[in-house]
Formats: C-alpha cells, sequence, structure tokens
C-alpha cells in the first residue's frame, strides 16, 4: 500500500528543506532587484531598509536550508517519492508565502494577517489586494515630485514581483513537476494533474534543463512583448513592466489605484492587454511548441478550441446584454465620467471583451465594474465562468477547461448509454485514450472544488461581518478559490479585501494557495496518514 | 451497439401507448374520487361539471390507447428494450402531465401554462404554486357557509391527489421500473438509477404483484396513518387528507393559503408533520423490510446513516443560527403575529427542524420564512441543502444522499491515493462492492445536474422579468429541479409563481418532470439518436 522508503520521515523533512530553500533562493533574488528599484525610484529610507532586511532574512534562510539538507543528505541524490513531492511543494509553498510577508511588515507596516493575504495573493497571481485606500497609490498632495506615489515605487514593482513569480512558479510545477513525480510510477495519474495536459518537456533528467528554459524563455518573452507594447500604446515605463508582470501572470496587481480602468481612454492599449491576458490563459506548452517547432499547433488542441469557443460566446452574449440594456457610460466604466451618455460599440465590446477574458484567464484587471451593470444574467454569468477559467498548463486558476471538456464526454457517453446499455467506448482528449482513472479523478477534483467554495462561504458568512449577504461570501469564496481577484457584493471590481477581518483573510489566503496547487497537494497536508511513518 | 429489436419503431410506439394508457387510467380514476369529493362537499356546478368531463376524457384517451395497443400487438408480449423503456416513462410522464392539465383549464378556468405548472408541480410532487392569489384559499366575504373556499373544495382536494398519485409513481418507478429495464441487461447501471439502492422488491415477474402491493401497502399505510395522527392533533378530516396526500408525498400543496403556518400554534401536530416528512424522505424499500421482516434496518444502511446525521447537524446548525441572532416571532414565523417578542428555545427548534426537513425532503412546507430570518450562512445552508435532498427509492427528489456518498468516497480514495499512489481498492456501499460504472455515472449525473441548474437559471435571468435578482433566477431553477417548492428572491417561502410569465412557466414544469425522473429519462427524448431507426 504505502510506496515511500523505509526512513521516510527523514527523507520527507529533506525534500520538504530543500524545496523551501529553493524557493527562498528565488524570492531573495526577486527582493534584491526590488531592493534596487526601490532605491533608484527614491524610495522613502524606510521602504528601502525594509526590502533590505527582508532580503537579508530570506537569503540566509535560504542558505540554512540548502546548506542543512547538503550536509544530511552527503552526495546521495533524493529519490523524491509522490508523498514527498506533493508534502514538500505544499508545504513549501505555505512556508514562502509567510516568509516573504515580511516585506510589507518592514515597509509599509501593514499587521501580518493583511501582509499573508496580500503576499498569497500575489503569489497565487489571485491579484485580490487589501491596500484598500485608494490614496496610497497617488501622490500625497502638497508633494512637489507629484507623480510620486504615496507607497513609494518600490512596494508597487514587489506586488508585480510577486504576481511574475508565481505565474512561472505554477508553469514550472504543472509542466515540469508534476510529470516528474509520476515518474516510475504506474500510469496513474495525479490527483493535482490536469487530464490530457501536452508537456512537450520531455521529462528525464538530461532534458530538464532544457525544458526549464524553454519556459522561461516563452514566459519571458511574452512579459518582454507585454512590457514593450503597453509602453508604445500609452503606459509609462514602471507602469508597462508591472502590468506586464501581472498580465502574463495572469494576478492582476496593478500600481493603479484604479487599475486598468486608469486607461479606459487608451482603447488600443486595452485591446492589446485583453490579447496578452488571453495568451497567458493558454496552456503554455502549446506557446513552447508554437515557438520551438514553428508550427500553429493552437488549433490542434482540443482544450483550446473549447476555450475560444468559450471566450467568444461569452463576450457576444456581455456584449449584447450590456448594448439591449443600454447600460451608461458612467455605470459601464469603473470610474466612468458621469454626463455623457453616448457609449459606443466598441466600448461595450471592449467592456465586455476585457471582463470576460479577466476573468477567464483569473487576472482580476477591471476595466468595468459587472455589479454596477444590473444585469442578473451576466452576473451569473461571470460566476458560471469563473469557475472553469483558464486551460491546464497555464499560469491561469480554475478548474481548467480540459476538465470540464472531460466532464462533457463523460456526460454524452453516458447519455448515449440509456439508449445503447453495451455501447464501450473510451474517452479520448486529442486522440489519445485517457486512462480509465481519470474520471474518478475528475469527480473528486469537481467534488472537492465545490466542496471548498461552499466550506469557506458557509465559514465566511459565519464569522465575517462583511459578508453579510450570500453573494459577498460565495463570491469571496470562489474568486479566491479559484484566483480571480474581485468578486460580488462587497468585493466587487470597485471594492477590496481591506475590511475583513484577520481570520477571513488568513482562511482566503489559504483558499488561494489551496486553488492556485490544484487543491490535493494541500489537501493531502492535512491528512493524518501523511505524516504517519 | 444498438441492442434494440428490428421493428423497433413500431414496438417504441406501442410501448408508449401501453404506458400512457396506465397512466390515464389511474389519473381518471383518481378523478373519478375527485369528482365524488367535489360533489359530496358541494361544490359549485361548474367545478364538478369539470372535473367530470375532465374525467371523460381521460377515461377515453385511456381505453382507446389501450385497445389500440392491444389489437396492434395481438397476443404476444412486448419485450421492452432500454430504449423503450426510458421513452415511454418520459414521454408518457410528459403526455399526463398536459392532458390532466384540462382540469384546471375546466374548473377554475386558469391559462394552460399555469395548468399544466399546476398539474406538472403536483405530478412531480415540487409544490410550487401559480395560485397566489391567497383569497381563493378563503370563504369570499359575505358568503353564507363562512368555511367554504372561494375555489371549492374539489380543486384542494385534486391538488393533494396529483402529489399523491406522483408520489406513488416515483416510487414504482425507481424501487420496480428501473431494476426491470436493468433485466437481461449486462450489469451495467442505469443512469437515472440511484448507486447502491436496495430494492428488496424481486424483479422477476412471478413477484411483481407481491411486489406492488408491497409498495402500496407501505405507502398507503404510511397515508392512513398521517391522515389519523393530523387529525388527532387538530386538524380537520379534509385538511388531514390533503396535507397527509401532500406529506407523504413529499409534495407540499396545501389547502390553506398560509400551509403549514396556518398550525404555527399547534406545536405537537407541526412536529408529527416534520416526522412524516423525514419518513418519506427515507429509501422507501427500508419501510418495505422493516413491516415485512419486522427487523429494524433503518441503521444498517450507508444512506440512511449519512441523511440522518446530516438532518441533525443542519437542525442544530439553523436552530443555533436562529437563537444566537435573536431572530423575533414576527420575523422567524411565515405570518408570525407581531408585538410578542419572547421566542422559546422550542419554537425556535421546530422552525429549524420543520424547514430543515421540509428542504432535504423536497416537501415545500413551510411554517417560517428563511428568507425574512436575514442570515445568510442559513440561506447558504438551504441552498446546498437543496441540491442532495432526500435518499434514493424515496418520494423526495434532489440528486440523492447515495451519490453523495459515492462522491465523497471516491473524494476519499483519491486523496488517499495521492500518497499511496498505487493503491487499487473499490467504492463498497453497504459492504457491496459498487460496479466500476458507478463513477462515471455519478459524474455524469452531477455535471447534468449543474448544467440544467444554471442554464434554467441563465435563461429565467434573461427571459423573466420576475427573477431580475440572481437569487430569485438561481432559486426557482433549483428548487424546480430538485422538486422542493420554495426558493430564495421573489419565490422565497411566502411567495409564489404566479407573476412568472407562460414561458417561464412551462420551462419550470419542464424542469420539474426532468429533476423528477433522474434526469437522463427526460433527457435522452431530445437526442436525435433515440429517434432513429
Amino acid at each position: 500500500m504505502n510506496a515511500t522508503p523505509h526512513n521516510s520521515r527523514y527523507h520527507s523533512l529533506v525534500a520538504i528543506g530543500q524545496v523551501t530553500s529553493l524557493l527562498l533562493a528565488v524570492i531573495s533574488g526577486a527582493l534584491m532587484v526590488t531592493t534596487a528599484v526601490s532605491l533608484g525610484m527614491d524610495d522613502s529610507p524606510k521602504v528601502v531598509r525594509g526590502f533590505l532586511l527582508t532580503f537579508l532574512v530570506t537569503a540566509s534562510l535560504a542558505t540554512l536550508f540548502y546548506y542543512v539538507c547538503r550536509q544530511r543528505l552527503g552526495r546521495r541524490t533524493l529519490e523524491t517519492s509522490a508523498r514527498d513531492g506533493f508534502v514538500s511543494v505544499g508545504l513549501g509553498w505555505l512556508v514562502v508565502s509567510v516568509i516573504a510577508a515580511i516585506a510589507f511588515r518592514l515597509t509599509i507596516g501593514i499587521p501580518w494577517a493583511d501582509a499573508i493575504f496580500e503576499t498569497s495573493s500575489g503569489l497565487t497571481t489571485t491579484g485580490a489586494t487589501i491596500l484598500g485606500d485608494s490614496a496610497l497609490f497617488e501622490a500625497p498632495k502638497g508633494c512637489l515630485d507629484a507623480a510620486k506615489p504615496a507607497f513609494g515605487y518600490g512596494i508597487l514593482f514587489w506586488r508585480a514581483m510577486l504576481n511574475w513569480l508565481g505565474g512561472v512558479g505554477i508553469v514550472f510545477f504543472v509542466l515540469l513537476l508534476l510529470p516528474m513525480l509520476k515518474l516510475g510510477q504506474s500510469k496513474m495519474l495525479y490527483n493535482a494533474e490536469v487530464p490530457g495536459l501536452k508537456t512537450t518537456a520531455d521529462q528525464t533528467t538530461p532534458h530538464l534543463a532544457t525544458s526549464v528554459w524553454c519556459v522561461l524563455g516563452v514566459y519571458g518573452g511574452l512579459t518582454l512583448a507585454a512590457i514593450l507594447l503597453y509602453h508604445i500604446f500609452g503606459m509609462t515605463w514602471f507602469d508597462a513592466v508591472c502590468h506586464a508582470f501581472s498580465t502574463i501572470s495572469t494576478g492582476g496587481f496593478s500600481p493603479r489605484a484604479d487599475g486598468l480602468a486608469h486607461y479606459n481612454h487608451l482603447p488600443a492599449l486595452q485591446w492589446i492587454v485583453v490579447l496578452f491576458m488571453f495568451l497567458s490563459a493558454c496552456n503554455f506548452s502549446l506557446h513552447i511548441q508554437r515557438f520551438t517547432s514553428l508550427k500553429v499547433v493552437y488549433w490542434k488542441d482540443e482544450e483550446f478550441r473549447f476555450f475560444f469557443i468559450v471566450v467568444l460566446v461569452a463576450i457576444g452574449f456581455v456584449a449584447t446584454s450590456l448594448g439591449l440594456s443600454g447600460v451608461s457610460r458612467k455605470m459601464l466604466f469603473l470610474n466612468g465620467e458621469e454626463g455623457i451618455t453616448f457609449v459606443s460599440v466598441e466600448e461595450y465590446l471592449r467592456v465586455a471583451a476585457f471582463q470576460v477574458v479577466t476573468v477567464l484567464s483569473t487576472t482580476g484587471f477591471c476595466n468595468g465594474n459587472w455589479e454596477s451593470w444590473g444585469i442578473s444574467s451576466v452576473l451569473l454569468l461571470i460566476a458560471i465562468l469563473m469557475v472553469p477559467c483558464g486551460c491546464g498548463g497555464s499560469t491561469a486558476g480554475g478548474m481548467k477547461w480540459s476538465r470540464i471538456v472531460v466532464l462533457f464526454k463523460q456526460l454524452s457517453l453516458e447519455i448515449r448509454r440509456c439508449i445503447s446499455p453495451r455501447m464501450v467506448q473510451d474517452i479520448r482528449l486529442n486522440n489519445e485514450r485517457l486512462d480509465s482513472g481519470v474520471v474518478g479523478k475528475t469527480l473528486a477534483f469537481v467534488a472537492l472544488y465545490a466542496i471548498i467554495t461552499l466550506a469557506v462561504a458557509l465559514l465566511l458568512s459565519v464569522f465575517e461581518p462583511m459578508a453579510k449577504d450570500v453573494s459577498t461570501a460565495f463570491g469571496a469564496a470562489l474568486t479566491s478559490l479559484s484566483n480571480v481577484g474581485p468578486g460580488f457584493g462587497a468585493v466587487n471590481p470597485a471594492g477590496n479585501f481591506a475590511e475583513f477581518n484577520c481570520i477571513s483573510k488568513l482562511l482566503l489566503a489559504l483558499t488561494m494557495i489551496i486553488g492556485r496547487l490544484e487543491l490535493f497537494t494541500i489537501i493531502v497536508l492535512f491528512l493524518p496518514s501523511t505524516w504517519k511513518k
């Protein structure tokens, strides 16, 4: 029954230490860059000092963990069991979220729960924020350097950086780590793995380095392209970098208090953001194939086709609803100006496309506020889209469309079996037969998704005074688990999580991490048998 | 691939005709009784004439169908294929719902959509009503015979009768018909069948008569017991009969405009109603075993244990929430008197128990209005409970707890597989290994349940002016599919469906029938290949 080696408890600790050390090293590297940015942008000494201190803490912890683990392990390589793999990634992510939260403590001195919420939201690429006071994003009154935010630029850059790191982390986790954990095991698919996922990256160690560079190349290339285009179409360099970081990671943190609504007067820029959000919600292995083989592989992928059609239909539905309801400019746009009543077709279409793609890609950028539109069918559609979200192997969260495709195929199979009970047929994805266990895993995943969403919503509605209506509680739970960002009610696109109490904030931070690591990676940590020898 | 015989189209027509003829014969029998009641209670001649006419129409149609089918079939017995079984039950139920609606047309002359909605709601044991004008239930002003409702008693009795017939129909369908359709096929479970269902009734023809009598005996016995106890504890004979009919069938139609809230001053009576609602939500084969073998079999059944614990936990949660929120008497009870502020523990507990059991058993009787309590966690819990509802083989609707048990077992299996990937284990229910196809069927059922609920909610929110908020649209869709009755928003326990437009009413009537026949029975009717040779 148990596949772990004999000295498993010892092995597990070393694996956890190694993973945590690696993650902390990455974080400390990012902190070094942030410190430099903060210093270069002439932030207040307290902020610069805060980042520097956090860098020193994370760097020393990373070094400490590394040497302790190396000493214990000697020169033997570690054969990672399935259990160790799960435990070390899950626990490592949790530990890093807490340690990286020091940065917010030492710079702007927000409470621990807030710092952990903001860090988790960043690293899970959710983009929900507790920095609710929009004044902090703007230049303080009477300040000579009027362009400078009260925060300092360092904080804004750090939030974008957290998004970016989380994004690349999750692509590695899904495209490289999960398939590696599978090695040597039977054909069993992992519960956390997305069914039918194409991982072009070869999984044997000699080619691992190539795979890593492929992922980094595509991820970095997309980010660079976004930075350039964002700047060309009207953003400052700083805004372009920050927004590119949080677009490609589908994170959604913005250096502007009003987010992308700040650029409502630049239609071309917003369409480009839509394009990059869409690309980030596609399977990155498709991008890698596109760039390494120079073949157009997208339309051959069943999940991509399904996703693409859903995007088009949803945009059409929302744009038509907005147009027919004649939503005014003031209501349509977040921070829309009053007075002007005429709204062009392009504007309806742009807001619809932007908001649909922001939800499906789980970015959470907003140029409009669906709550203020007052169209129940659109609200319901957005809530529905918040469940599957993006494609497997992307930086987007949610249940992933490949699971929905499996679900539809199983459903169609069972309906046909009603009239031809003896029919035997496999489920195929991209013409490949899926393992027979995939149906059970999909059922378990869907069930767990529903259970966690409803349990978190129920807890919020009991303990959170801000979530005294069902839509706020449900919206906060679902948007956190799917790593979207904005929800409904009090946490609509114009709202934030600042007023939530600290227990709710920690609960939601945990929910984000559970969702980000495909549920099972964190859930097994709560299982007693995981910790038994 | 196709298991149907050669002359299948012909066979199908005969099967559909036979089933419809049988169902119409039952309906015409019930109409005869109703005509007698209407005449005996001295209803207006128009109402009596209406029932008599409807009886003549249904009786002649039943006879016609019977003779046509017998002539075509000759003396050969019909070997029913899976497809014919599904098609004839699904189509038969639809046809009967429309034909039986004539009764409402000819007596009180409501529009066709209203008549079909009310009939479908009755036969599916949903209990949602479009008879919104509460004045119709009371005696008209200035009327000498003050106790007599404006409707006449016949209509009230007919509604209860529809519930009662629907209830016994569904027990036959699940306990006898589905297992019969399975005969001769491989071990494949039917999609519409509840997993792990104990059907004590032997499925071979010689014992079929015994099984029918067992079901009728227990169903009738429970109804008789309810009538007697309801009368002893304070109802008039007429009310006792009508309420017993709609309790045991978990239908929920009431001859009172304020339903069971009419008896808020009779605690003992309301507790007895809770008991009977609970019993009706249990698997009837357990009742049959209890009465035929005189052994207490309930606690041995895994689904019953699960259901029982859920009932207790949910009552505890709701009662505690009500108590802690200090809901006033006026808010707690439907039609609660103003002024009196003190509410006893028994009252909180009674309302909690009544409302939890009414939702889980899908009866839809109400002594309180959850919407007026203003506790979001309770609203969320009620919405969650509206999905699984009762046990398989009961008269209750919903997804059934045995499917939830399978889902939990699969989930627990997959979580344990994360750390021991080579583990092989079956899913067992009541110590019996379930067929390997059951996981796929559960996934398909859950998916279809979600898709239908969301699709109907989306359609309502687009086309129904009354459902301009998400909770009304979602509540109406879910309560119809689960055959509960009351929902949220405009259709809360104090509301009704009278103001909905006729397209919504027909859509919801269809939703109720889809839910009542375990989804697949109706869905296959929409499949083109069902109608191909």
